[in-house]
């Protein structure tokens, strides 16, 4: 029997916690546009300065995923959250993804923004596309060749959305 | 005879040059998702901090328009620039943003940029839309009521690209 995730807010101070995950994704270099090799700070920075949160997602005090959630705009565009989840190799393939997808659409709502809006989604990154389609975003662009995938050289990127 | 616009980089702590006019075009809240109340110093680090840089146009001394450039993303998205423009009331119906696009297109191939991307082109201006166009921008992406337009209410955002 598993033990179920149980998803809590990092304090900035925190984010040690999320940093294994940050930087393994991001070097990757196949799903975010962060340069791979991101220093600690800078990760940091991105991912918990004001308005900006991250969440960590743990099991048996192990933290196997975190996301980003913040506006996508500042001022007149504040009503629209952005996100972004990474989930650590080890766990893949459990759901993660979605649950902490579902989580930050709750959290999300909660904070009274009126929809959700993701600016970056690797074309190639199938599974993820479909995840977020099945979780209600629709394509809404697509950008030609804006990601210099590791492998793959210049990629599309969506534009996806959802209202909330 | 009219004297030619003359374009330069603004040093940061110069942005004084182009804040009554980021100032104006701010407060009317009809095209740029920025707080309408946006202070001197947070415009000063939106528009200045490296690697953003900004620009003005003067005549005669005076300054008429500005425009920012950077990268619409770090790392292994910034191939691919971003800018924003803004004209001076008074200045209005010279062409003055046809100008500045055009300028800021050269000098983001000359920074070695392969492409231009606008994320908040606000589907209402559609004169600017219309100017994007004539320089060779696409609508690759249209995200519904991003923008809580001053007047209009709830109003569709435009993405749009072009390769250099």
């Amino acid at each position: 029997m598993t033990n179920p995730l149980s998803i809590r807010v990092l304090r900035p101070d925190e984010f040690e916690h999320a940093w294994p995950i940050f930087r393994a994704v991001v070097a990757e270099g196949d799903t975010y546009s962060y340069a791979p090799d991101t220093d600690l700070e800078t990760a940091r920075a991105l991912w918990t300065t004001p308005p900006a949160r991250t969440y960590v997602a743990e099991r048996d005090g192990e933290v196997l995923g975190c996301y980003l959630l913040k506006p996508n705009q500042p001022g007149l565009g504040d009503h629209v959250a952005n996100a972004g989840y990474m989930v650590a190799r080890s766990a893949r393939g459990q759901g993660i993804a979605s649950t902490l997808c579902a989580h930050s659409l709750d959290e999300a709502r909660r904070q009274g923004f009126t929809a959700m809006q993701y600016n970056f989604v690797v074309s190639t990154n199938e599974g993820a596309v479909r995840l977020w389609q099945r979780h209600g975003f629709q394509i809404v662009g697509r950008v030609p060749g804006a990601f210099r995938h590791a492998t793959r050289g210049l990629t599309d990127i969506l534009v996806m959305h959802r209202l909330l």
